[in-house]
């Protein structure tokens, strides 16, 4: 058999060169005619076109975009601090085959860096795989962490609706053996409390079970090995109708037309503990073991959502599948609820801003002896919500800050330099925000423009008569109103005024 | 002309698809073979020995690593802001071509990426050139900004020094047309401060100036085209004896014995005002422009930092040259100097920890009209400062927290789940920072363990008798000390008696 197999694998190979060598004359001629064009057309090498710009479905964040961003990581990140998570951090880029065979359809959009002689390396796609390596590797059996950094898709990006090439994961995983569904409850907890914290407007996080999704593909009469193929149509659903993923199945994937029609009634179910009793009672589904067990962590899990308080915008929804091969329990996913907005005309299209799931079998694809480490974790997605915090900031007209500068050190006339580089040395060294221009001989009127363009509040004045005095003219920007301040208190003074800020 | 380099240019991409065609059917006859073989040792093709490592170079950062990272960066960002600065961010690839052509000698270290089809791109190797990039890209001609992230370089590491492939930088600089080393100065006093801050023992920043270096070659007799070499070889005295820089100038590079001997006479020289002044009545060097023009403002920058009071750590010193091709002006290093130390038997050595300069040439080679937006800027090298922080830590066993958890909610008696589920929801929702153990009944010991494990300072215990009672019971961990609270009191309760931690 492997004989044969090898003899095979030889012929194609075989095959396989010789096309490559027709293909070669093919672009010898091609190369040829491109180049004889060229030369009629003239050179003209001297002039190189450089192009100014990110690389495709990437972007820089200037100050006023960071002071955004830096707004929604915090109330992450004291979110994830609040339900006592550690942090860590690992390499933006892993060796290829840690990567390898982990994310199913999704992994032609992993990027690879070029063998430069050495290891073959490939960017990280999510950070639950290195998560997981990072367990195995470190052999730890029980952590709680967030883990915040960037993650690289080479998908087609839709920058507008917040889709990027390079984008933010913040991430938040328990991992450990523990009760049932304590830790599943807690990653719902957390998606609820950032959504709300954040302001987006009104969501719902739609939950499943993967164990729920294979028992209703066995009942419905899908075979075992198309399992995850067909898993992947349902996952089409939240973007495409029935119908379309309906033909899929059966067309592409070989389903046959009756498993798909009754696929195509489960799918539709969704709501609360209605539904999961409901099910529970199912003739067919109840007489499955994995869906059962499914339905009664479900069940559970409603439980312990209901002692928190927010089933009200958790939807048990059987249409909800996640594309990733990993996961083996719970699934979730959270997505904004269309809006009306007065002020933007017309709303982004945002969609899904975190999801998650348990998967209790990828740190034991690490582990040497095979060793299984439970885990379950929810992702933020924040591109999303920094399209959405954005936009609304613009038709807010509110002003955003992007420096934290406390004082302008200023001068009132000529030849003060060496007096302003005192005074602000002097501010810096005991913990005061202060900025002064770098000019010998600033205007006052260019020094307190500069003040109402970046929102320093107070201005530090010094002139012949503030040094002869030993005092040091203190200026609100806001109300224009001027103090002189012995040079002794104002650091204290500058204290007081700006700790309101 | 153009015509006939047509014609070689297909004549030698024919040649070249032949030897393709030869080396396919080589190729071919290889894989024959060495199917063969495999087919005769039988298959193994189930046990795939997979290494579980992070790619070379590069290294997790655990809990414990990450709290350190993050006192460090908080100092730093500190820093940064007190200057007033703004932040940005970048992609961490860029076009390669970007890249191409800005750091000399040492382009040899940046990471491709694989050509999958579209743009060919490059790991940024530091966040001089993205920045300069961005600045062109948006016409910004005035900005004073800080950015932390990673960069990456295919350098040999050694990890117990602090190198990596991967490492952090924080660099913070100022772009604009200012009047002569205000900015310079004030990015001298920034390494200062936080260098300083940090803690790490004596240090000094060593300063030179292009201008000096290029005119000290010139009357030493360096050629103009061997200007860049030279410096490369001039930046190796930190490394390595003069000896061994001297005979790569002539024996490599081609310099005469004697300019060689005249620049060793130069780079001896280092101190303060005084080697300025010396410099600026040297016979040769005061009749080169360029020198003189770099003299007369270092004597500015020494009199700027001497208000701000740091000449005591400033290093005037002509062997310093750095290696980076950019730089146009001023240049600076700070090292930390080898200290002894009671608590670590073998003190890490470490060298630079900061570096920066002038560079006013790089925005104007991505402007398309070439306009230039001087700049000048400092870059922290925060590895090596982990290494210090990280091992000094070690030696003092001081405990450090990973979490910041106020209170652990636990239970004392069984069947209590659900009670402590509800509590700590409504401690959540209030802000404070709570864990309970996934556990559906846990063992009170355990869970006062976990509290001394990870530092915990408060348990709030509820048991049959306090819900009875409407009250929790509030212990403190570090006393055993055990009050009873009223639930409404309790947020209160846990705020004042962790508001000093």
């Amino acid at each position: 058999m492997a004989e044969e197999a090898a003899v095979r694998a030889q012929a194609e190979t075989v095959r396989r060169l010789k096309q490559d060598k027709a293909d070669a004359d093919e672009i010898a001629k091609e190369v040829a005619k491109l180049l004889e064009m060229k030369a009629q057309l003239g050179t003209e090498e001297g002039k190189h076109k450089f192009v100014l710009k990110t690389p495709k479905g990437t972007r820089d964040f200037g100050p006023k975009e960071m002071a955004i961003r830096e707004r929604a990581f915090k109330a992450i990140i004291s979110c994830f601090k609040r339900h006592g998570a550690e942090v860590i951090d690992t390499p933006v880029f892993e060796l290829k085959e840690t990567l390898t065979g982990k994310y199913g359809e999704d992994s032609k959009l992993i990027y690879d860096l070029k063998d430069q002689g050495g290891e073959l390396l490939s960017l990280r796609y999510d950070l639950t795989v290195p998560f997981a390596r990072y367990l195995a590797m470190n052999k730890i059996t029980n952590i709680k962490r967030y883990h915040i950094a960037k993650v690289y898709r080479r998908d087609n990006p839709a920058m507008t609706r917040g889709r990027y090439r390079e984008f933010y994961q913040c991430d938040f995983d328990i991992a450990g053996q523990f009760d049932p569904m304590i830790p599943d409850a807690e990653c719902l907890k957390i998606v609820h409390e950032i959504l709300s914290d954040l302001q987006l407007g009104d969501f719902v996080i739609k939950v499943n079970d993967r164990r729920i999704l294979d028992g209703m593909f066995a009942v419905c009469g899908v075979p075992d090995s198309k399992f995850r193929t067909i898993c992947s149509s349902v996952d089409k659903l939240d973007k495409v109708p029935w119908e379309e993923v309906r033909s899929e199945m059966v067309g592409e994937k070989g389903l046959s037309p009756e498993a798909a029609d009754r696929i195509g009634e489960y799918v539709q179910l969704h709501g609360g503990l209605d539904v999961i009793e409901q099910l529970l009672q199912d003739p067919k589904l109840s007489q499955n073991k994995v869906a059962k067990e499914g339905l009664g962590d479900m069940k559970l899990l409603f439980e312990y959502l209901s002692l928190f308080g927010i089933t009200g915008k958790i939807s048990f929804d059987l249409s909800l599948a996640r594309g990733l091969d990993y996961y083996t329990g719970v699934i979730f996913e959270a997505v904004l609820l269309q809006q009306e907005n007065e002020h933007v005309e017309e709303p982004v299209s945002v969609g899904s801003v975190a999801g998650g799931g348990r998967y209790d079998g990828l740190v034991g694809m690490f582990d040497p002896k095979g060793r299984k480490v439970p885990c379950v974790g929810v992702s933020i997605g924040i591109e999303r919500i920094f399209s959405i915090l954005e936009q609304r900031l613009e038709a807010s007209e509110e002003k955003i800050r992007t420096t934290e500068t406390q004082v302008l050190v200023a001068s009132a006339q000529k030849k003060l330099l060496e007096e302003r580089l005192k005074l602000i040395s002097e501010l810096w060294d005991a913990g005061i925000k202060a900025e002064m221009l770098y000019k010998k001989n600033p205007k006052l009127l260019n020094q307190l423009q500069y003040c109402e363009d970046t929102g320093i509040p107070l201005v530090a004045i010094v002139g012949e008569q503030e040094l002869k005095d030993g005092v040091v003219k203190l200026r609100i920007v806001a109300t224009r109103e001027e103090v002189n301040v012995r040079r002794e208190s104002l650091v204290e003074e500058i204290r007081i005024r700006t700790s309101q800020c």
